[in-house]
């Protein structure tokens, strides 16, 4: 089946229509494409032409290259918004993806120096780490550690983690609304124990958001370290130019 | 010498020790701590006391253990904040960094489909792109892959850009004042020619951000990729809890 003639170039055509195969779901997440000569019969054109088509692809992140494997359907990218102190399960609801959580672990651990600092109490306080794996459709998207005071830490971690969200029972089951929080966000390469959680290889790229947040009175309650998989998630903000300094 | 026997436990006496060493720079960025005995010896305390206290430097980030190597002072990480539009310039000197830029290449290219959208151009339409390393303090801490559209870009490459700021030359020079601009923010494994730029290895992590600034009437003028090395930058903010559906 030959593609129209209209008057983009036709490289541009055949990434069109390839683009459409993937966002009707034609061509699924983690699919082969078919190879060059089956495009090129496909689509009545030539290599080059397909080759061109396939290069914008990849620029655009549908599709990417396995180098002696082929080219493949990129699994579905999460653009998340960086705008305003949300949990993962109002994030995921909001992009119409289906959350989900897998209990890791739970326990009380001393607070390290980091830790101590974040929920601003004596390092060697005792603490509640919790351990997650966040899943979006499915797919393990991000590992968490959650660190919060003991005393909530002991009441929260007696709810059922792979159904309820940490925040869900702060504000709605402990009267701690939450208020603000601080974020840092880092590139750093995967650790064994967070490969293995995210079923990614080691020393592959994570987004890393440490996140304090507080509640009323400015009290921080609960600091999280939120490993995201870098190759399923990119966080988008808009920022308004700084008022300048006169030259 | 002896540290003071204060009211602090021992472990954390060593830590701050070594923390004002580093901050007063009698540790310099990039130096090795002395060996475990010598840190006993020099402060009266067990190997126990004085692991505990490189431990929690390492999770304060002061220091970085290299495995068969011995544990040396982690370059002097920026943090940056992300909260308004600005330039690498502008970011360094608010941070009390010596800004410098190093040219890599200059040339005009056809924008690929991911270059002519965010520019708002057809696909193919001929571009300037400008590679720059950015430096702080001497180290490269960015490549910088910057995209103007052709008119605006070769007027900006007829000056000296180790010397002179795009945004400057932009706003100051050609009238375009910069009103706003999209964040995409990811973390993605170094490619070669990213880091060869960057001094570092192949598959280190990157902290990338693609920005399209704005000037005004909405008006796309400059997209950028930057890419940041991952162990020398964290960026900040805070954001407000969203305001609560209903339960």
């Amino acid at each position: 089946m030959n593609i129209e003639r209209d008057h983009s170039p036709l490289y541009a055509q055949v990434e069109a229509a390839l683009a459409a195969d993937i966002s009707s779901g034609a061509l699924p997440p983690g699919s082969q494409l078919p190879p060059e000569d089956g495009l090129m019969e496909r689509f009545g054109v030539s290599r080059t032409t397909v080759r061109k088509a396939i290069e914008n692809l990849v620029a655009r992140g549908e599709v990417e290259i396995r180098r002696g494997k082929g080219t493949f359907v990129a699994q579905r990218k999460i653009i998340q918004e960086l705008t305003e102190l949300t949990g993962f399960v109002e994030d995921m609801q909001a992009l119409g993806r289906k959350p989900s959580a897998r209990l890791l672990d739970k326990q009380v651990v001393p607070a390290n120096a980091d830790v101590a600092r974040q929920l601003a109490m004596p390092p060697g306080s005792l603490v509640m780490r919790i351990q997650r794996a966040r899943l979006a459709d499915g797919v393990a998207v991000s590992f968490d550690e959650t660190y919060l005071p003991r005393e909530i830490g002991e009441k929260v971690v007696a709810h059922d983690l792979n159904a309820e969200p940490i925040f869900s029972l702060l504000e709605d089951k402990y009267d701690l609304p939450l208020t603000e929080a601080e974020y840092r966000l880092e590139a750093v390469t995967a650790a064994p124990d967070v490969a293995q959680a995210l079923g990614m290889a080691p020393g592959s790229a994570v987004f890393l958001i440490e996140r304090t947040s507080y509640t009323e009175g400015r009290r921080p309650i609960d600091y999280e370290k939120l490993h995201y998989r870098g190759d399923l998630i990119s966080f988008v903000t808009r920022l308004a130019r700084r008022p300048r300094a006169r030259p």
